[in-house]
């Protein structure tokens, strides 16, 4: 199953207008028509995420005239980040919601939502840009789970943590740049877990506002995880704490 | 940095007759000559991987003429089993090996080999066939830890836990077919964590000889893992077990 796509700039506002999931709208540079114009401001108005991008990069989606515009369709639908949260809130266990940070290799997208679904995380929360797309690769690696665990798109993370902790959901950022292993952190209560690129990290804005921070223990001075990995390693650690200790 | 390749009946002879660290041999079918057969006799001899393809799999490998024999050499030098265990029964540490069974993802080869430089695993045991093939995939996912981690090949992994076993290194293969979870399994001793594929799990012949058997919990019914994101989680708890509790 892949990604579906919509061609042309008439159609791509038809859809916005019509609340279509649109994943991403790839825009050509410097087109000055009304209706591109009207296009470019109803993607600001709806917060749809979008970048301008050379010719041939549209021309590689197909040979169909795109009139310089290309939208994304998600294959999933994604959730109000409130109602999820007042969802799992209702039911009876002790949740754990997952936010990615800068995660943009979509295999190792697909590879945390298929541990998401396996430790029963409650949702998955993604920001808006910045993370890889949802596409076929992500479904393939996922093994199906990407349509078994919610997630929620924000604007931006912070205010998903904020918001949390404002429910009593405690936000834990994995960073080796932490004092305190995984195993010292009590994860015996809803526990938001933030997990950050294997490059950059969790950004310095997100790691300032959250105060528990833990790190998986690291043999050697070189050595580093896959961030799938190490997703998977802390989600069992909670799985754990929670349920077998 | 690729896997180097080399061409022709006669500079492959050299080459194990050299004792070159070979990774594989690719030959063609139905091929008579007295220069071929002795080619075929020598891997024979000194075990070396083999397989016979269609001609269009070694026209793959490049436009040079590989008179209908392509071997790839390994960019990792492979211990021996004993001389390995002998090493890292030495240390003054519990020590951990890892044995892969029917891991034949090259990208999830290198991840497990990053997460085992990462928790300090004291060796990898693969089968002679079978296995992945190291190649440049494996090294880029492995983030250079392939050349930190003591790699062994074996003809037989049975023979490997036996010998283990031997050395009161204790096998533990991991099994969704287990009864008990990771976290009742007692870690703190010198383990060999057997993992298998993703697809056939380990063979049945070696799941026969390992009394001990442990699974990592799954929520829903079809829930499962990423095999290298299982491996790292068990690692991980070997880890707390072991220097964390």
């Amino acid at each position: 199953m892949d990604t579906q796509e919509i061609f042309g700039v008439r159609a791509i506002i038809e859809c916005i207008e019509a609340n279509q999931n649109l994943e991403k709208v790839f825009l050509l540079k410097d087109q000055r028509s009304p209706l591109f114009k009207q296009l470019e401001n109803l993607l600001r108005d709806k917060k749809v995420a979008h970048s301008y991008v050379p010719i041939e990069r549209l021309d590689r989606f197909s040979n169909k005239n795109h009139q310089g515009a290309v939208a994304t369709i998600s294959p999933i639908s994604y959730w109000d980040l409130e109602l999820l949260i007042e969802k799992v809130l209702k039911e009876d266990k002790t949740p754990i919601f997952l936010l990615l940070d800068n995660i943009t290799d979509t295999r190792n997208l697909g590879a945390i939502i298929r541990s998401a679904s396996a430790t029963g995380v409650a949702g998955i929360i993604l920001p808006q840009t910045g993370s890889a797309r949802i596409n076929s690769d992500t479904i393939k690696t996922s093994a199906g789970a990407l349509f078994t665990v919610p997630i929620a798109k924000v604007d931006h993370l912070k205010d998903a943590i904020y918001l949390l902790k404002a429910h009593d959901v405690e936000p834990i950022a994995i960073s080796e740049k932490a004092e305190a292993m995984i195993y010292e952190v009590d994860f015996k209560k809803p526990v938001a877990l933030i997990m950050g690129s294997e490059e950059k990290g969790i950004s310095k804005g997100i790691l300032n506002i959250i105060p528990e921070k833990a790190k998986l223990p690291m043999e050697g001075v070189i050595a580093s995880l896959n961030v799938a990995v190490a997703c998977g390693s802390v989600l069992y650690e909670i799985i754990r704490q929670q349920k077998f200790s």
